[in-house]
């Protein structure tokens, strides 16, 4: 960290699904206070707003995420946003994927171009899920985030492939509702963010 | 706590003001996330939201509480609110106190009436600041709320008169930013909620 960094007033708010808010870990921190945790005692001037929701999808997100970002970013402050969204686009409910691929892009492009007009903007991809017919939609949508992100020059970390192989993840999300991790799993996706080239606060 | 409690899906918004966000904790926790964590400890499954936003006023939050907590609280969850705010109405702002006294109280009762008629509702009083002219006014806001809040029904907290004379509130505030406190100030706080005959996890 540089001098400088210290004394940059940063607000980062954290918009996403469940995972993002830290649904699961026992010490309610999720990898969103983890890495929050890490910056401040690095001495960074940082506040976080964690705004993951139960059960958002890209539909929910491109609702809420603009009014929500505004309240917290006055002008006068550093102000970041970082998306993770995506595992509850693609959970089939009553027979019906919860918002269809097309969609899914589309709301993806419309937050990620509109967002990263106004702030600097991170996204995360979707985790893996216990369930290996969901993870194929999980896999697939992650590679086509992937490459939208590319085309509007917005930083993408894809992390489905680590966390499926992460020897806790998956066996916490079985052990745990078969969707969140618990305390390790939520480490080891906070450790992937750091260790980030793109990431702020490296 | 009994065991049909364990079983509840408990969903708690936290709605305030900087207090709430936990600024100047280095643990990036605040009161709420330690309230939180000790409910999960001891087995509550609860689903937290902080919803503090710094330099919120009564004004601020009147204006966003309600979509906010509605996007949280689905109906087949057990929903909770708790509100914190005060601190920044009595600010003076270049030559103008932020928020009038009518209003305060105005908003106060709006807010309260409002989310208790559709949630379970708690309310926690405006902490002290390290200013003796500042604490005059939020001394006397917090006697209005806390009479306000007997009359709508909604349980408060009065913190104020408590945290003035705890030995590192002030102590914290003073070496942190004049405002906010640090690890021991937060748990204190939390320690206060938790002693409360009306919190939700006693």
């Amino acid at each position: 960290m540089s001098t400088s960094q210290s004394k940059i007033d940063y607000r980062i708010c954290f918009v996403g699904d469940s995972f993002v808010q830290g649904t699961g870990d026992p010490l309610c921190l999720g990898w969103v206070g983890r890495v929050a945790q890490d910056a401040v005692v690095r001495g960074i001037n940082l506040t976080h707003y964690n705004l993951g929701i139960r059960r958002d999808t890209s539909r929910d997100i491109a609702a809420r995420w603009e009014q929500e970002c505004a309240a917290r970013l006055p002008a006068d402050c550093e102000a970041l946003v970082l998306f993770s969204f995506g595992v509850n686009d693609t959970l089939i409910f009553e027979g019906v994927q919860r918002v269809s691929e097309e969609e899914s892009l589309a709301n993806f492009q419309n937050i990620l171009r509109t967002s990263s007009s106004n702030y600097k903007v991170l996204m995360i991809g979707p985790p893996p899920m216990p369930d290996s017919t969901h993870n194929r939609r999980v896999e697939r949508l992650d590679k086509q985030f992937s490459e939208l992100a590319a085309t509007l020059n917005v930083p993408y970390l894809s992390v489905f492939e680590v966390l499926r192989k992460d020897e806790h993840w998956l066996k916490e999300a079985i052990a745990n509702d078969f969707a969140h991790p618990g305390q390790r799993g939520y480490e080891r996706l906070a450790g992937l963010v750091q260790e980030w080239p793109d990431w702020w606060f490296r």
